[in-house]
């Protein structure tokens, strides 16, 4: 008994990291020290050249423990021995989530994005950054079909993605049906619905979805949607960038 | 006095071309039959590959003159020798035009963007896509300090480039003096306003000005703007990426 909990306490510590890689993030995010880390893991193999120094000193003016391991380690480590350039860093980010946790506990209102195929990082960071800035509650970001959050998506998040609420979930369309059970409204973005945003009323319990910028919301997640709404647009324009798109669902109250 | 009323006709004309370059855009341009086209140049040294053929066959079956010159020619009319691909084609857009001419008949109200310092290619797409769907009257775009439209714009713009007024001018400076002069009240976007944008009232003759993402609107073009004003942001947030600013403006009324 004290083992299943010691091990489901476990599992949502290390649930709970986002783990970036790359020397220039690394460095950065070690940084700034708003930023909470857990563990930095370093390739052996690495030069010890002056971005490393600087990446070690870093760690150790903040305590963060160090674990040096061999390159292919590192590589199951970042995920993306590609791109890791031997370093990896684990931050336990207050805000980086499951959609899970967010539903067994659901607040009396709630307005969140959900992104069902966006697979283009810098999109991904800019939706990031205007959906924080605008105050939406949460992002719903499945495993499948969209970007995941790395070093570009950081970067073209300014930042924002370590105070934006982040709900992992495997499949939308499966995580967007227990939430409809649970009441909540789910609305899909398409040029061709009937309603417009401004008919969007006050508070309540929402899911807003954007689709992918060329396909529009899979027609699965259309299905399990309770309706859509449009933006209306001037000109014969038949789209907008889908960064631009959040930002308009985010800041629509406030302009 | 004919000559020279004709010479001014013939100005008036050219400086309302847009030459735009590359092989893909090119072909996309001609294809387009709602994009007006005025002449179709082409590089003697062109290979006759099959992109070279669909770019005359599309221009033969629209009746547009094509003209035959050396690499060099091409180079001087292209103005980008390193990515035309030995091909040009001048647009004759209604829409593409000059800050003088609007400041010659001022309509009774309007909504413009005055662009100071935008340097990314696809920012200036973006802030071009999110004004033409919101329905702002005009795009401010100084040669000094600003991207101009070129091939990447025009893909980042999806295509609303064509359909957007831009309103070209030497530098910002001048041009938003000589309308202040006019009545127009011109407002710079800052963090640091105190004014916010939902303080910006109904119709009028306004001009917002967009600043540098890094730097922010310049102090000369801050000296001469009447006031300024900021979008109101949560978590902290400092900044959003220039293209949601302008989509937030051009959208405020209608959400």
């Amino acid at each position: 008994m004290q083992d299943s909990e010691d091990y489901l306490r476990k599992k949502a510590f290390f649930d709970s990291l986002l783990t970036i890689y790359g020397r220039k993030p690394v460095l950065e995010a070690l940084q700034d020290e708003s930023i909470p880390a857990y563990k930095l893991h370093l390739a052996q193999s690495n030069r010890d050249d002056s971005v490393v120094r600087a990446i070690r000193d870093a760690a150790d003016k903040r305590n963060i423990e160090i674990n040096l391991c061999d390159r292919k380690a590192l590589s199951r480590i970042s995920r993306n021995a590609k791109q890791d350039q031997g370093v990896a860093l684990d931050l336990a980010l207050p805000h980086y989530g499951t959609a899970d946790s967010f539903l067994n506990s659901l607040p009396a209102s709630f307005e969140l994005l959900a992104l069902d195929g966006i697979t283009n990082p810098q999109n991904l960071g800019m939706i990031i950054r205007s959906a924080c800035a605008g105050g939406i509650d949460g992002i719903l970001l499945p495993q499948k079909g969209c970007a995941q959050v790395d070093p570009l998506v950081i970067k073209s998040s300014v930042g924002t993605v370590f105070k934006t609420r982040i709900l992992r979930c495997k499949t939308l369309h499966d995580t967007l049906a227990r939430f409809r059970e649970a009441g909540t409204e789910v609305i899909g973005l398409s040029s061709h619905a009937k309603r417009t945003l401004s008919d969007i009323g006050g508070s309540g319990c929402r899911i807003f979805v954007l689709g992918n910028e060329t396909h529009g919301v899979s027609d699965a997640v259309s299905r399990i949607s309770d309706s859509s709404v449009r933006i209306p647009m001037q000109n014969q324009v038949e789209s907008l960038n889908v960064a631009v798109t959040a930002a308009l669902i985010a800041f629509r109250k406030q302009l």
